[in-house]
């Protein structure tokens, strides 16, 4: 079996915890690991590391690797030049399995989806494979609890097979009358997203579908090289698998998806899926409440005080504050949609920003300085670049640095210091067993991290 | 005339935006001045600077002072050593004014009251002047605009004065009931803590109604020092000038305040005096609002988004959030007494914490490392001073730096940095015109603030 994992999203609703640069899979929600982590575990149970591609975009990728790299060094990451929606992802995906590799049943998941029970998601995993390869495009529906109106609806046939049954049809997000009706039914199935097919099989509805997405698919050649040639892939149509295939297929078959499932699709199914003191209330991090109820806070760095709140949600970070009603949260896409307009950084990253060499936060910024708190992992390396617009202090912290600078080597231990000229080149280095701390002192002007000739890089960023 | 300023306070009913070592008198609360700073220019129009007198607590001196001679070098600054409330306040500061001047008519004000016509201000001020000079002690009472159950209430007589009424009794807080009594008989006014008298009259009515602390207040000889002894000072009863004199005295008349009146005295009142939109939210810094109602927003240094609040408080500081239901913000205090016994530093400073030279920030701090933001204002010089724990590391960010190290003398620009080692002494200093801001980082074990020894301080603090 093959597993693809699709880590693209750009998770605007759980905004300002997600950020446009750093979204809902790479967060640790609930947990020591991300949700892209938890992903990879619930597939490497019963699918081997070398099958299983993640796909993602170019922005994400080194985020991606080196989350995954954590747990195997097998898995394949696929990098999108451009953003396409699934359909194209999957497909390109689901090519590149049968280039390198025979015809098999393949497995697609979301990568920001919450699944505790993993031995009952690989019993449903099971039933779905037998299906797949009896020739069905497969769907894992959730048996709908309550009337959502958030979510898109599977209409299973009377033709019941032997691990599920055939869907008659896909309905779009209903309103809340006609959700009202599909939960009574018992006909009606939430769309997970997750979906099990034999790869041909899925290629040649594809091609019967959507045949505007197969001809470009055709001029890849994934035989040699992973890469996806971006003037191509920039003429794929914008377009859901839902929408490309599942909606248009007679193949479709549906399996109850037998563990619990929470797409954490805003804050308030965040506020679901937390433990609860007896007033309803879930508290996350330093928090100190008076009288509240059947509320949500989450803090990330500061003390949380809350008198008297009722069903309101209340996320604090770094650089934003969002206090919003429980029922208000799918509008937290609008705050976000603001802040893109308004070219506000803010809803692109954090004020930690993660390299795949560790992370720097910036400290304090004003009239020509910057200061930046870096820190180097173990056995990483930042790019050997020189910057024309500034020159750098640096002051180690903790840890022990290594600095080549217009290629000489400097080894520094907590509180000496280094000057970085202007133009000059000029690497850092944490060959050591501890994380390297440093202060870094950025003076002139425009001081942008743009400002970046980059002449080796052992992330390929040059 | 003589004014006191009772700038003493603590208030813990603002915080997070006021701490306890950097108290609402000193914070700017809607202006580009503090509380305190504009309650001096009230009275400057018509006290001369050498008439007035602000009196605070040992924690707060500096800072007063600090902000005060911002305005004028001749206000004298009075600092007890222990806080005893506002009866001994008084007492000491009209008893400085006796054994230096002569005797004349005094006003006391609080310091973190919200006036803003002061032209009504002083008319109410002359009313009050020619009561004191028959001989009474004067309080101004605010005109109930609802029923409050907040404050104490002064019930005038029927004998009428020229300006004013003669008083016949103060009462306590009352319930919702009786403030509504209150309100409706025209007869109970808001005590605003104002006072005038002649300063002889007042010590009589000391005498006869406290003799203990009358007692007291005779061992202090301010003739050659303003310094008040610890030793008889910790013996002071710690009680209010109104169970101390007001309630006691039958020579007490009230003076209508005919100005607007404000005591900041929650989160509450603040939201009273901000304009509101036409939803009735007032917002403060950088907010993004959607379909808020009746709310006060107050971001002091991240962006606050709120969707779908009600009648809420929301306050961001540096290190702190509070969000509150509007009608339970007299609660903050208990949230400050909360802080306060699990010794968490946030009741007591912000993150920026100010001081005679400038202030710092703390940035980041770690196992044996602590980096902080230091601004030095135009003309400022921190102590001469080492420490035995610590070496620190100065980079300059702008302006420039005059650093005396081991007796050697150093001007630093913007990039260039020093090593202080251990125990060396050394000072910083701006002589310059422009603000000097520079990065510390501090290594050592403890790194506390406590691990100072000064030789020489320009603010008396050696």
């Amino acid at each position: 079996m093959y597993g693809i994992i699709l880590a693209g999203g750009s998770g605007s609703r759980l905004w300002p915890m997600s950020r446009e640069l750093y979204p809902k899979q790479l967060l640790n929600i609930q947990n020591h690991e991300s949700l892209l982590q938890a992903t990879y575990k619930r597939l490497a149970d019963f699918i081997p590391d070398s099958n299983i591609i993640a796909s993602t975009g170019v922005k994400h990728v080194a985020n991606v690797k080196s989350q995954l790299m954590k747990n195997s060094e097998k898995i394949k990451v696929l990098s999108e030049p451009l953003s396409k929606n699934t359909a194209p992802a999957i497909a390109v995906a689901v090519k590149n399995i049968l280039s390198k590799n025979g015809d098999d049943v393949v497995l697609v998941v979301p990568s920001d989806h919450l699944i505790k029970d993993t031995g009952k998601f690989e019993t449903t995993v099971n039933k779905g494979e037998k299906l797949a390869n009896l020739g069905y495009i497969v769907t894992f529906g959730v048996q709908p609890s309550y009337p959502e109106t958030g979510y898109g609806y599977i209409n299973i046939s009377d033709t019941q097979l032997e691990d599920g049954y055939k869907v008659s049809r896909f309905v779009e997000k209903p309103d809340y009358e006609l959700a009202q009706k599909y939960v009574k039914s018992g006909k009606y199935f939430w769309n997970a997203g997750i979906f099990m097919f034999k790869a041909s099989v899925f290629l040649d509805e594809l091609k019967k579908h959507s045949p505007e997405i197969y001809t470009i698919l055709e001029k890849f050649d994934f035989t040699n090289s992973d890469e996806i040639p971006y003037i191509d892939y920039e003429h794929m149509p914008n377009i859901s698998v839902d929408y490309a295939v599942m909606e248009k297929s007679d193949k479709i078959a549906l399996v109850k998806l037998e563990s619990d499932w929470n797409d954490l699709g805003s804050w308030a199914s965040i506020y679901d899926t937390e433990k609860k003191d007896e007033n309803g209330n879930a508290f996350v991090g330093h928090v100190i409440d008076l009288d509240s109820k059947n509320s949500l806070v989450y803090s990330s760095s500061k003390l949380c005080a809350t008198i008297g709140l009722e069903d309101t949600v209340l996320v604090e970070t770094e650089d934003a504050v969002l206090a919003c009603k429980k029922d208000r949260t799918q509008d937290v896409k609008k705050i976000y949609d603001i802040l893109k307009r308004q070219n506000d950084n803010t809803h692109l990253i954090h004020k930690t920003v993660y390299r795949p060499w560790g992370f720097y936060t910036v400290l304090t910024q004003g009239d020509g300085f910057l200061t930046k708190m870096i820190q180097v992992n173990t056995g990483q390396k930042l790019s050997v670049q020189s910057h024309n617009y500034r020159s750098e202090h640096w002051v180690v912290l903790s840890g022990t640095a290594k600095v080549v600078l217009e290629g000489k080597d400097y080894i520094l231990s907590p509180g000496n210091s280094i000057d970085i000229p202007l133009k000059a080149i000029h690497s850092l280095q944490n060959p050591y067993n501890e994380p390297l701390k440093i202060i870094e002192v950025q003076l002139g002007d425009p001081l942008i991290e743009e400002d970046i000739i980059r002449y080796e890089d052992m992330y390929g960023r040059v």
